[in-house]
Parts: C-alpha cells; sequence; structure tokens
C-alpha cells in the first residue's frame, strides 16, 4: 500500500552540526493517517518535503522514520509554492468552499495559469514518484486537493496498480467550478473520475455528481463516502495532561461560573466566526436574560497569515468581538474571549468545559471538531451545528441545526442549547458521542483500501 | 391585461406651483414594454410611485397617461427602501448573480429579516391592487425579481386570473439560493411555482428547474423561455440624432484612426468591468504587436453609487484603468478610455464606432448591450460574449466566447478578434444583426400571455 498526501508524518530541522531531528507532521490528514500506518511493514508514505530544512534532509538521506516507511519529493521550492499558495490554498479551497468574491475573484491571469502548470508538474511528480516505488498491484491512495490530478497521471503510468482518491474538503458546485479555466475543469473531472472519487459524506458525493451530470457526464463516475471520527485515545492523553487542567483553570477564572458557548477553529474564512459572534450579539439582544449569564470563548488559531484576506478577516473577526465587549461588557463579564494562541491543550480545555459547542461553518468537509467536543466535554455540552458541514450527515439527530448565513436563527439555535433540559442534554450528549466513536480511522482506511482499482482516463 | 412592474411607464415631477410633469420612467424593463402597451386600450399597467413626487401625484389624482392605463402605488417610503434597496438589490440581485462574497455576506440577522417582511408587504400591496383592479379572467403579467411573491399571493386573493411571471436576471444555483433563509427561499419557490415561470433563456430556465430539483420538486413546475431584442427603430433615432454624431466626432478626435474595442455598461459588479480592462492589458503584454494600434473606449453609467461596494468597485475599475494608462500609453496613444458620464447617445456613438464589442458579465439575464451592438455597429464588429450572458444562447454562433473568469482566454477571445479577416466579420455581423431582430417584444409579450394560468400553490 501506498499513501499519497502533500504534507508527511514527520518534518526535519537542521541542527547546527548538519543533524537531523524529525518532528511530528501537521494537519488533520497526518494526525488521521500516522497512528494507522505506523508499524506496518507493507505501507510507504510518500509526501513533499516542507521546506529547507526537509528538502535538506532528503539530500543527506536522513529521512528515517522509526516504523515507517517514508519518502519525502524534494521539490523545485517557487514550483512547490505556486502548487501549494497560490493554486490550492487560493484557488481550489476557495472554489470547493464557495468562497470567492465572484466580482473579484479568481482572476485567472496569464501568472494564474502559469501556477495552474506547476500545479500539473508537482502532481505529475507525485505520480513519477508513486510510478517508481510501487509493486505490481500495489493499492494506492491518493489524498486531498493539493493532489487532484494524480489518479489520472496513474491511469497512463501505471495501469496496473489500484488506486483511490480521497478528498478531506467539500465538493463545489457546477456554478462555482465553471469559475475555473475549462482546461483545470477538464483535468480535474479526467482525474477524479479515473479512479474511484472518496469524500466524507454523501452531501459532498452529490455535489460532485452534479458537477458531472451538469458536465454530461452523469452516470460512469465511481464515487462513494466514508469518513472517520477523532483518535478518541490520543484525545483522551492531552485532555488528561497537565497542560489542559492549568488551560482549564485559567479559562475557569476567566469566566467564573457562567454558562460557556465555546468555539475552537483555525482563523478561516469558511469557519464563519464573525457570523457566530452576530448570533451571540443578537442574542444578547433580543433575550435579555443571557446578559452576564453567559460568555462565548473562541479559541482561534491564526491560518495563513501571509494572504492579506485572512489578516483581513482577523481583523474583521476582532473588531466585532471588541465591538460586542464594548456594547454589553460589564463588570466581571467579558462576553466574548477571544484567544488567538496556536494552543492545542488550550482548545481541549475549551472544549471540555463548554455548556454549548458553536460549529457554523459555510461550508465544511467534515469538521471533526464537531466530533470532538462531544468527546471531551464534561458537562453535556449541546452542539449547534451547521448543515454545511459533513460532519452534520453523522450527527443531525443529537445536534441543533444551524442555517449559517442566517444569524437571527443561529441566534435562536443558541437560545435553544442554553435553555434545553438536563435529561434532554444527556440524551443528545450519548448520541453525540456514540456517533463521534462509530468511524474509526482504520475502517475509513479499508474502505478506501477496498474501493481502489486501476486508474483508467475516458479517452 | 395588466402589466405590473416595479417601476412603470412615467415619474412625475412637481412643480412650485402643484403642477405634475410626467417623464418617460427608468429602465431596461419600462423600455421593451411601453411601446408595446402605449395605445392598447385593453390593459392596465401597475407599478410603483418612485419618490415623493410620484408619492404627491397618486394623492393629488395626478397619474394619467397618454394612451394608457396606469396605476401607481404610493408604498410607505422606509416599508419601500427595505423593499428595493435592500432586499431586492443588495440581496436578490447578488444571490441571482451570484456575487455574494459568501465568508461576508449575507448576513441574515433580525434587520434584514425585518427587509423581508417589508418585502413581502410591498409584494402583498401590489398582489391587492392587481386583485382589486382584475376583471374576472383578466391576465396579469408580473414582472422581475422585485416581485417575486405576488403570483404566490394571487393565488390565495384571485385564483379566477391568469398569471404569468417573468425574470429578467438570471436564476441563482442551488448553493447560492441555499444561502437565504429557509422560510424566503419557502416563499419564494412556492410563488414561482404558483404561475408559469418565464426567463430569457434555458440557461435560467435549468437553473431555475435544478434548484427545485435540489429541494426534492423537480418535475411540476411550469417553467419557460422567451425573450426580446432591442427596439430596433428607437435605437436607429438615437443613432440618427445629433447628440450621437456629436459623441462620435468627439470620440474619434481621441481615439483617431485606431481599431477600437467598446464596453458600454452600468458600473456594476456583474459586469465584469475589471477583468475586461486586466484581459487589454494581458493582450497588450503578450502581443506587443496591438501596442497603440488599439484603445478600450469603456463607456460606464455609475449604478447604485449610495452603497459602498459599488462605489469601491467603482474605485478598482478607475485604478485599473489608470495604471495600465502609467504602463502603456505614449504619444497621443491613450489605450483605455473611460467615459462614466450617464449619457445614452455617447454609448450609441461607441457602439457605432466600436471594432470588437466587449460583453463579458459573470452572469446576465440577457444582456441588450450584446444585441444593440450589432444593430448600431458601422464597421463589422466582431462581438467577444461572455457564455454567462443569457444573449450567448441567442448569438454563441456568430460571437466569440468569452470564460469571464479567465483573463488569458478573454485576451485571447481579443485578439481574435481583432485579427479576424474581413469576409468572416462581414458574415457574422449578418449572424449576430439577423439573431438580434429575431426576438421582436410583441411576441415576448403574446408569449407571457399565451402562458398564464390561473395561479395556484402546492397547499
Amino acid at each position: 500500500m501506498i499513501v499519497v498526501s502533500h504534507r508527511g508524518p514527520v518534518s526535519f530541522q537542521r541542527a547546527d552540526d548538519g543533524t537531523f531531528t524529525a518532528r511530528r507532521g501537521a494537519g488533520g490528514v497526518v494526525s488521521a493517517l500516522d497512528p494507522l500506518l505506523r508499524g506496518r511493514d507493507d505501507a510507504t508514505w510518500i509526501a513533499a518535503a516542507i521546506g529547507d530544512d526537509d528538502r535538506a534532509a532528503v539530500q543527506a538521506d536522513a529521512v528515517s522514520v522509526p516504523g515507517l516507511a517514508v519518502e519525502l519529493l524534494a521539490l523545485d521550492p517557487e514550483t512547490h509554492r505556486l502548487h501549494y499558495d497560490v493554486i490550492s490554498n487560493q484557488i481550489l479551497w476557495f472554489c470547493f468552499h464557495g468562497l470567492f468574491d465572484s466580482a473579484r475573484e479568481p482572476v485567472f491571469d496569464a501568472a494564474l495559469h502559469e501556477a495552474w502548470d506547476a500545479y500539473r508538474a508537482i502532481n505529475r511528480a507525485f505520480a513519477e514518484a508513486v510510478a517508481a516505488t510501487a509493486a505490481p498491484g500495489d493499492v494506492v491512495l491518493v489524498q486531498d486537493l493539493q493532489l487532484l490530478l494524480v489518479a489520472g497521471y496513474l491511469a497512463e503510468l501505471r495501469p496496473d496498480v489500484a488506486v483511490t482518491h480521497f478528498t478531506h474538503t467539500p465538493f463545489g458546485s457546477p456554478s462555482e467550478l465553471a469559475m475555473l479555466p475549462d482546461a483545470v475543469t477538464a483535468e480535474i473531472f479526467a482525474s477524479l473520475t479515473a479512479a474511484p472519487a472518496g469524500f466524507h459524506t454523501e452531501h459532498w458525493v452529490h455535489a460532485f455528481r452534479l458537477c458531472l451530470h451538469e458536465r454530461g457526464n452523469g452516470d460512469g463516475a465511481d464515487a462513494f463516502a466514508t469518513t472517520f471520527g477523532p483518535d478518541a485515545p490520543s484525545l483522551r492523553d492531552v485532555a488528561g495532561g497537565d497542560a489542559a487542567a492549568t488551560a482549564g483553570a485559567s479559562l475557569a477564572e476567566r469566566v467564573g461560573d457562567r454558562r460557556c458557548i465555546v468555539r475552537t477553529d483555525r482563523l478561516e474564512l469558511s469557519k464563519n466566526i464573525v457570523r457566530g459572534f452576530l448570533a451571540f450579539e443578537e442574542l444578547l439582544t433580543t433575550r435579555p436574560a443571557w446578559r452576564e449569564q453567559v460568555s462565548f470563548v473562541a479559541m482561534l488559531n491564526p491560518s495563513r497569515e501571509s494572504l492579506a484576506t485572512y489578516r483581513d478577516y482577523r481583523s474583521e473577526v476582532e473588531t466585532v468581538a471588541a465591538r460586542i465587549n464594548d456594547r454589553f461588557g460589564r463588570g466581571d463579564w467579558e462576553p466574548v474571549v477571544v484567544d488567538t494562541r496556536d494552543d492545542f491543550p488550550r482548545s481541549v480545555a475549551a472544549l471540555q468545559r463548554a455548556d454549548v459547542l458553536l460549529v457554523n461553518p459555510v461550508r465544511d468537509g467534515l469538521n471533526l471538531v464537531a466530533m470532538e467536543g462531544p468527546l471531551l466535554n464534561e458537562r453535556d455540552a449541546v452542539l449547534c451545528l451547521s448543515r454545511e458541514a459533513g460532519a452534520f450527515d453523522l450527527l443531525r439527530e443529537h445536534a441543533v441545526e444551524v442555517q449559517p448565513f442566517d444569524v437571527s436563527q443561529t441566534a435562536a439555535a443558541l437560545d435553544a442549547a442554553l435553555a434545553m433540559d438536563t435529561d434532554e442534554r444527556a440524551a443528545r450528549a450519548i448520541g453525540l458521542r456514540t456517533a463521534a466513536l462509530a468511524h474509526p480511522a482504520d475502517r475509513w482506511l479499508d474502505d478506501l483500501v477496498h474501493r481502489a482499482r486501476p486508474a483508467r482516463t475516458a479517452d
């Protein structure tokens, strides 16, 4: 088995004496895959070298990971930047999450077409690395939107290996895909129909099929849904650790014995943080009985701050929070508590302490927080969950539904959650925990393996 | 027959002595309908009183129009403002044109829900005015996105009259409609399926049906396409008038004997003006032979300047144009000529003078300029036309196709248009003129009448 993902399980740091220290790689895909693959001697993980130190480790032949066959690809830095920062993060991410401000973005000019060429080249490099490594008949599991073209290239390079592509994000609507150049969408769909295409839930399978249908290619596609919940043991380790205890004590001091609405998110446009605060403001305005009774605790990890649109969004988030605190705060009551340190134990402590968990993305492939929260929480927190999150398909009967663009509806959902009686909270909490544990990652990986088949392009 | 539209055929101005002068109403719907209805004694036109003077004319019983039975509704100014400025122009227009910057807009808070109540109330007032005026069995033709709910209300109030609704804009995609609150979309779809729903082209019929399909209501809807081209005689009047001649002479002085790419548009986000300039910049960059040979003449009428997003867009347009002129301008060659006076004869003169006409909206219900241009033009201008404009369905075989988000593709389309040989230009120009004349407005009106049937809601 070969797993192919953009980020790998390790990242290297070079010391002054030329030796390399391995650290665990970042990101949700890595967290899910690492415990499954470690110790398996039938698996190879191919990923990109991230940054100069990783590239140096490749050149020094220093990439070795205990219990795991890892191959890092040393890619041309500028080509890799165009592939990742420009196409993956600013084009495909925005397209699949429906985030384009279409009067202004995207602008597919010569520079962006060149970036697409770079995206192609990196995907090609991954496919060639797979082709060079795979034994006849191997299973190749390609991960996520950085590698959309790999399945298609493998159809040419290695028609003997069995391939699955899995997309961890949402999939866009026909009108969103139509904003990409014709050649770009043609290549994406050619590759995603070359091998079975997996998504977290039926919602995105449907979105994918709808695009194919609008392209006059409705029938043939082999698309399926399979997903995974959090890694409960490792969550429990963090929850039981000193850092979470310290963070919990500090939070308790800040909010006292008030109720807490909690959110923990990357500071990411799709997470819909501003509308969440506006819903809390409407709650305080229209249901004044909650004033001084409830604080909104937002643990927000800064993200992609090299991009102006993310910096702008962060400042919008902070401005709205400050305005609400100015308007309503009194005595020792801080209505909105915003913490933008990147500190996982602190997020865990907030999830333990929550009375209500707000997860209201405008669109989200799955959203693991919606499942981590119920596993960590100690107060039968009510989950207010966006219908546009993939996790909604799994948790809908135990959550309070949120329409993420409708701030008044979100305020009503928060009100219902805060007012919910103890028995119903307890019953829902059991339902949420059960559902969160019902999708072990090893079954997800098995699904990808069993679905795999030789890649074939239409032509 | 009763025609119901937001803007009517006249607008009044009150003099100091209390008398009223009628002026022709503004907008494309009025231009199409006025010549068809004037002189018909079987037709009544119901529209809103726009502004204080119109309302005063209603109160003074001074609304009388030669050859036309007109009823203006004096609406509560604040309710009307919320209906028109907020819901029609900032919500429905943005939704149907796919213009929401979804991380930020829409924010359906209490104020916006209240604006929706106002939209409802105004639609109700229109429906009640129709109900009070209509004779048994009358045909009622409801126009456009300001009045989406009228057909549904008529199903209750006057199940005996025959109704058609016609939408002059595009229709949104399922994911775009899903950004509106559930009650809002439910009311819109209930009304638009209560009576036959007309759109300019099959493209929007398909978009409408796709939404219904995604709502699990694919079959029943009675939706159809019918459209109208420009009013050729009145265009010819303007084209032959002194004002157009003067504007033409002044334009000739400014551009000399260079080739002209022309666009004439409202300064509207959906018109995609910035990407048009960027495509011209890429043309000059990548095909330097066109430098000094071609000017881009943009006649842009300022629009909705009370909204910050339109003011911002205007400044982006002017900034890009200035940058291109700074970068490429030399001697007496002004690469981009921008004129933002609201002056129709000036636009007509530019359309007469064009060698290439660029119509590249990100989305447009029809786009009359794409048909007016060929009728006015004197140089067999090549039409570069966005596939996202309704007019593309009618003109595609004679136009050069534009993917409006793909600036490089647009630059290539402009290049192909400029380089096209005389014979092909002439043949295409004939095709465009023929197609532009093939959709007389009276046939469109007949279609609406013949489709009309009693409105019925599903419940």
